[in-house]
């Protein structure tokens, strides 16, 4: 298949990417600083842009997201929506415009994680940008098909841990490769609405 | 206890009114156009005013939240983004700026909805909403102990069955006056971190 690949440059993109060549598949990358195609998906024109740009495409999936993470008090208006528009309204707008763009029986896998159902300290924008991407994939699966939707929901990563270790106390952590199998699960099997939990 | 009331004037609003005021509380209500207090609590400023004009308080309970319902492929990003307004944003901001307006022990309950977990066409911003509500309530309840936090989860009213009931096929309705007895749970028992779901 030829799939269009969000984040392909972080932790998690670049074990994505491995792994959908691995199987095979054309992987078209996308990024705000390197990539294929160049696009801050936070506006919704350029992602417009980029389906423009990337051709014919039979799946997308999505590798990156961005939240603020501060302590609850601390967080400011403009930082929920700031939550809300970097891992959020960047991926039902991927998802809104590109169902006229992908193939008849394409796939979305978008990114969640483990804070939607175990929060931690200094989460809370986090979990609410992902129990919402959750629900979304829920509610977009009877709208789209036959085309489909995913999300992978997955904990800590372990090349994460030095980094971010201290905020995922007695947290089992998961290889990115792991997590990658999970897209892969996404977009060769059958499966829609569901999201796919690696904790 | 004084407990202040969002949305008091709607359905939901008048039987969380009517079950509070029976067990002995004091409420005061918040409308945008009836009510003690005349607030839009989309507006983050409007909820600081809110809050100055309200005096102690034990808890906050709302039970307003606005979505627009539309198809995926219509719903625009102006659109995504008034859901998020709506619905999440004026409910994260009642609660972060409110753990210092409350008791040292009092409670938030938010309003979510059954489309979280059983979507129905044209319901996908109201799913993303109400996801984000119900995983940021678990994140928030680890952050403001010993105060509380949940939410309530109704699926539709039989009083809106007239006017909804054709979205919600062979939905069992439930009626206001039971989903208010969710909040009385909330504001009156010992649990934080909740979703009383209602279906």
């Amino acid at each position: 298949m030829r799939i269009l690949l969000i984040g392909a440059g972080g932790t998690l993109g670049t074990a994505v990417r491995t792994a959908l060549t691995a199987r095979g598949h054309q992987v078209v990358t996308v990024g705000r600083t390197s990539g294929d195609l160049r696009h801050d998906l936070t506006e919704p024109e350029q992602i417009a842009a980029m389906y423009a740009a990337a051709g014919e495409l039979d799946a997308v999936v999505g590798a990156a997201g961005d939240t603020p993470f501060k302590p609850l008090p601390e967080l400011t208006g403009p930082e929920w929506t700031a939550a809300f528009r970097g891992k959020v309204l960047s991926q039902l707008e991927l998802v809104r415009q590109g169902t006229g763009r992908i193939s008849p029986r394409g796939s979305f896998t978008l990114i969640s994680g483990v804070l939607a159902r175990s929060p931690i300290p200094t989460g809370a924008a986090a979990s609410m940008a992902n129990g919402a991407v959750e629900a979304f994939v829920r509610a977009a699966a009877i709208e789209i098909a036959p085309q489909r939707i995913n999300a992978v929901s997955p904990t800590v990563f372990t090349e994460s841990l030095g980094d971010y270790g201290d905020y995922f106390p007695g947290f089992r952590p998961v290889p990115p490769a792991e997590v990658a199998q999970a897209y892969i699960r996404s977009v060769e099997g059958g499966q829609t609405g569901q999201v796919y939990t690696l904790d």
